[in-house]
């Protein structure tokens, strides 16, 4: 594969993280999550350890792509910038919609297996962030958001687990 | 691509519920916790209606060839005919080790991504027999079979929510 | 999985196809693809029996939204209405951006893992159609829109394969 | 997640590469592939780098359990110690089963989806030891080993482009 990159990976995680900040979730944010899912299995985990982890995360290329698209989508759908049918749907979070899944499912393959578990648990729980972003009223879209932020933070905790163990 | 078939899709469905069922699993098991998931969106939802879909899930090639795949590694390990290190990591299962999640989740994408959700969920949760599978605690190896279970119900219930809406 | 859908599957199909034809691909030059992919395998295959196929294809509601998506991240690029770093991302195809291969797999995923083989050959060897429009050299941005044509004509020759053996 | 891991990572990666080994597989084999997959893009690029890039793949827990399961499923049905339909199937490499690239995807996911393209595309071409793998002739059966080679390559392939952007 041939490469005509513009930007390093570091450049695109601040970019996301920018991104993110700018819908209301900061890296504290997730890892909240992330220590409210991995605390059971390790009863030291502390809030500073699921921060580092968010961030290098974060710091993967593929994460920052996945992120930048998906949030890209949201503020399309906010801003009425996408055609018909496709901005009804994500305005609507239509439920037939799964795109949103596919795109962040995409974070949490890069760590394996065992996140998907955490990925669903978190999509049907909405703990903490999430559930905030879910239920917005007014007219902000936050059809990607959310599912963005549960795959950051499966991701995390299988990163977690990975290494509490080599 | 070419086939060099022996084995219709209904006689491989009728072999992937015997062995289900040699595991202790029934089809009403897993309507149930179809049932369990789906009935929050649709009230009028009966157990005949998800014993009639998961038998619809069960008849695609790809279904019966993971409930297969994933049976017999259960099964492998079970009667000592894995080599090591293999078969301590089924028979402990091992909390990294991803293939039962795996093979399941081929599976699920079948169906479309909005059945991950539940498959996650279902996984966490451990509702009806997924849980009895669970906590068997003599020399049984049950590492494949739970996750099949929750994904043929993941499956299941996005086939239900998708023919609803058409 | 509740849904407040507003189009019907066939409206999203017609919606699909609208769409690819105004970027210059018609089915026809899919189940052109399809035809060169299987005929080695079932000598009497029609391009009328592609045809058909990569219809029924597209008549899956999953399809119609990774269309629709991928077809309007290629639009916004075009048209300038991303933000940065996206929109230089996309419009120069960056070889490690992925997501156009992540939303096209999801179509290839409805129809089993057979397809994955024949998706990734084609985004190689970029016959017919697919070579047209990733030689386009003007301001057109197609960088979703080709890995959407391999999807579809991967998942139409999986379901050819398939149909033939039941 | 817990973990009652008995195994190191590097433990792991030693017992796949014996299991490769035995079936008659090296590093270098897969090295090559990687070589011939990725020097069209740089030109510099040497062997003993694709070595050492094979090499850190293989060192990923992951993708051990993946190449560990995918081997023992290939043994056992050389072995007869599969039930039928499942030993049948594997031992004719039946072209509409579908697990021997569902297992190897696992392995090509973690590096992300650029990976996907090559891994389809080694499937289709079958160069070097992919090619005599799947000739062979006698009762060995190759359904899983010639996949994930194919996978282990075109994940090498893929570290090997986006360490070189970075």
């Amino acid at each position: 594969m041939k490469s005509n990159k513009k930007f390093t990976r570091l450049e695109l995680a601040e970019k996301s993280k920018e991104a993110l900040s700018e819908r209301g979730v900061e890296v504290k944010d997730i890892a909240e999550i992330v220590l409210f899912l991995q605390v059971k299995y390790q009863k030291d985990l502390t809030l500073e350890c699921c921060i580092e982890t968010v961030e290098s995360v974060l710091e993967k290329r593929e994460v920052s792509y996945a992120i930048l698209t998906g949030l890209e989508l949201d503020k399309a759908a906010e801003n009425g910038t996408l055609d018909e049918p496709l901005l009804s749907i994500i305005k609507s979070d239509d439920a037939l919609y799964g795109l949103d899944e596919i795109i962040p499912l995409s974070i949490v393959n890069l760590y394996g297996s065992i996140g998907f578990t955490n990925f669903g648990y978190l999509d049907k729980l909405k703990p903490g962030i999430i559930g905030e972003l879910d239920s917005v009223k007014n007219d902000t879209v936050n059809t990607f958001i959310d599912d963005l932020v549960c795959a950051v933070a499966a991701a995390s905790a299988t990163r977690i687990a990975h290494s509490s163990e080599e």
